[in-house]
C-alpha cells in the first residue's frame, strides 16, 4: 500500500488573507463563507456597523479602503456598481500592486473592462464575477459564480473562491463575465414575464396564484429540457426538425393570445415573441424549427 | 397478523376496455402505456397504418370511430384540434351513451365547455385533459396531465390513467384544464422569449448557445425557486418586501436593455416587462415586491 500513489482528496486550500469591500447582504455572506473555511478576513464597509457581526466572527474590521486592501492578498469588492466600485479604489491607488481584485459587483461589459484596464494599471490582477446566488444559498451545492479576467490570478485562487458557489471560468477578457450576467439575467427575467402571464390567465379564472405557480415551476423545469437542442440548432444554423416546427408554435401562441384576450387578460408581454413567429413564417420558414426564431430577433 | 388490517398497497386497476381515438405522436404514446397495463386497447386512426405497431403489441384496430367507441368504456380522444374532435365524434352520436370521455387534445376553454355540453348531451361523462409530456416522456414521473370535468367519471378512471402521467384534477368545469393549459403555456413561450435573448446577447460577444444555454439551464432551475413567494405576494395583494423590490428590477432590467443594445441585439423580447415596471414606478410602487408589476399588465 505504502508504495502506491493514491489521488489525494482536494486538500482544502492554506488559510489565506481575504479582503472583502461592501458588507451589503451579497457581501456579508461572502465574508462569512471565507471565515468559515479559516482564513483571515478583513472587511471594510461605508457603514460600519454591518460589520458588526463579522467581526464578532473573527473578522477585522479596516478603517478605510486602503488599509483593508493592504491586509488581503486577495481582494473582493461587492457593492452596489461599478461607479461606486471605481469611487472606492480611486483614493487607493498604487496599494492595489500585487493584489488579485475579484470585483463581484453586478455590471455591465464595457465598466468591467474599463475597471480591469485601471486595476491593472495599479499593478494588480483583475477578475471580473456574477454571482449565481443570493445571500441565503451561498455556498450550497447550487451556487455558482461565473469568472472572467485573469486566467493566472483565477487559477491561483480558484479553491479559495469554491466556497462561494462553484466557479466558472469563461474567459480572459474581463467583460465576459458581464456579458454572461446580462444574457442570463435576460432569460430570467424573460422566465419571470412568462410567470406573470401566467398569474393573470390563472387569476382571470379564479384560480389562485399559489397551485397555479406550483404546476408552472413542475412544467418549466420540464420544459428547460428542451433548450439545449435548440441551442445545439441554433450553433448548427440547421433548423431542420420533425417536432416542434415554427408552424405548429405560431398556430399555439395565436391561440393562447387569442384564450387570453378572451379571459379580458393583456398579452402585451408574448406579442413579441408571436411577431418573432409571424416574420418567420412571412420568411417560409414555417416547417424549420421554432428555434429559428432567434434570427428574427431585432 | 391475520386479525390486522394493514394498510393495502394501491392495487393496480383491474384490467378495463380503452379506446384510443388519433394515433398521431402522443395517442400512439398513450396507447402504448396502456397496452403496457394489461388493458384490452382498441384504436381507431385516420391513417391506419399509424396503428401497426400497436396491433402488433395486442391493440384491436376498429373500423370506425364508432365501433371504437362501442368497444371501450374508456373513450381517450387525441388528436390535432376541438374541430377534430367534434368532426369525429358527431357521427358517433349516441353510441357514446354510458362511456367516460377523456379529451386530451389540446385546446382552450370555450371549445373545451361547448364539446362537454355535447358529450355529456349525448349521455356520457366528459373529462378534458391537457399533457405535460411529450410523447417520449409519457410515464415518467416528471409527466404530469390535468384533468377537468365530471369528477366522478375522473375519480373511477384516476387510477388507470396514472400511468400516463401524474394525474392533477382542476376542477368540475370542462374549461378549467385548458385555462391551465393556457396559462401555464404563456410561461413557457415566456421562458422561451427569455432563452431567445440569453443565446442572442451571448451570440453578440462570440459566445455559443450550447455553454450559455448550459448555464441558464443551470440559472432558471434556480431563478424558479423565487415564484413560489411571489405568487404568495400576490395571492395577499401584500407587495411590502425586504428583498427585489420594483426600484431595484427596473434600474437592473433598464441596465441589460442597454448594455444588450450595446451588444448590437434587439431588446423586443424584454421591453414590455420593462414598462411594465415602468408603469410601476410612474404609480409610486418603487419599494413593493417586484411581483407588483402584475398589476401593470393590461
Ligand atoms: N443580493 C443578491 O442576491 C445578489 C445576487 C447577485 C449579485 N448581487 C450584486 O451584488 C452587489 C451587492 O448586492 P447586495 O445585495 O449586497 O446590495 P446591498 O445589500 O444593497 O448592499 C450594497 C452595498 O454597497 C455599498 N454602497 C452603496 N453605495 C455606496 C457608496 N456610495 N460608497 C460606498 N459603499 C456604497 C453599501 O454600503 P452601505 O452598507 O454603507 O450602504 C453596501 O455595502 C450588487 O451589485 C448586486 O447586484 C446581489
Ligand atoms: N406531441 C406532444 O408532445 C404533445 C404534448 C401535449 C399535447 N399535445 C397535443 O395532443 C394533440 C395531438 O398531438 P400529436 O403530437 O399526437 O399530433 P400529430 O402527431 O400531428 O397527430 C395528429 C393526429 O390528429 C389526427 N388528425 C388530424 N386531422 C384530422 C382529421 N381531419 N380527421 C381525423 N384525424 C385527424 C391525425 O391523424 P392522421 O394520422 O391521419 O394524420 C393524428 O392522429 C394535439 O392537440 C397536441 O397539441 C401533443
Amino acid at each position: 500500500m505504502s508504495s502506491a500513489t493514491p489521488a489525494t482528496p482536494a486538500a482544502a486550500p492554506a488559510p489565506t488573507t481575504v479582503t472583502v469591500i461592501g458588507l451589503g447582504n451579497l457581501g456579508q455572506a461572502l465574508a462569512r463563507a471565507f471565515l468559515d473555511q479559516g482564513h483571515k478576513v478583513t472587511v471594510w464597509n461605508r457603514s460600519q456597523r454591518k460589520a458588526d457581526e463579522l467581526v464578532a466572527l473573527g473578522a477585522a474590521l479596516a478603517p478605510t479602503p486602503t488599509a483593508a486592501v493592504e491586509a488581503g492578498e486577495l481582494v473582493v469588492v461587492c457593492v452596489l456598481d461599478y461607479t461606486t466600485v471605481r469611487d472606492l479604489l480611486t483614493p487607493v491607488g498604487d496599494a492595489l500592486a500585487g493584489r488579485v481584485v475579484v470585483n463581484l459587483t453586478s455590471g455591465t461589459p464595457d465598466p468591467a473592462r474599463e475597471l480591469g484596464t485601471w486595476v491593472t494599471g495599479r499593478g494588480a490582477a483583475y477578475v471580473d464575477g456574477a454571482v449565481y446566488a443570493i445571500p441565503q444559498t451561498i455556498g450550497t451545492p447550487e451556487a455558482f459564480v461565473l469568472y472572467s479576467g485573469d486566467a493566472d490570478a483565477f487559477a491561483a485562487y480558484r479553491a479559495l473562491l469554491e466556497p462561494l458557489g462553484s466557479p466558472v471560468f469563461v474567459g480572459a477578457d474581463a467583460g465576459l463575465a458581464p456579458v454572461h450576467d446580462v444574457a442570463l439575467l435576460s432569460g430570467m427575467y424573460g422566465m419571470f414575464a412568462g410567470f406573470f402571464q401566467t398569474v393573470a390567465v390563472g387569476r382571470s379564472a379564479g384560480i389562485e396564484a399559489a397551485p397555479v405557480t406550483e404546476l408552472l415551476v413542475r412544467w418549466l423545469k420540464e420544459a428547460l429540457g428542451a433548450l439545449p437542442a435548440f441551442a445545439a440548432e441554433i450553433d448548427a444554423r440547421d433548423y431542420r426538425t420533425q417536432t416542434s416546427n415554427i408552424d405548429i408554435n405560431a398556430v399555439g401562441l395565436a391561440n393562447i393570445l387569442t384564450a387570453t384576450r378572451d379571459q379580458g387578460v393583456g398579452v402585451d408581454l408574448l406579442q413579441p415573441l408571436h411577431e418573432l413567429f409571424q416574420r418567420q413564417l412571412a420568411e417560409g420558414h414555417g416547417s424549420e424549427s421554432m428555434a429559428r426564431a432567434i434570427e428574427s430577433l431585432r
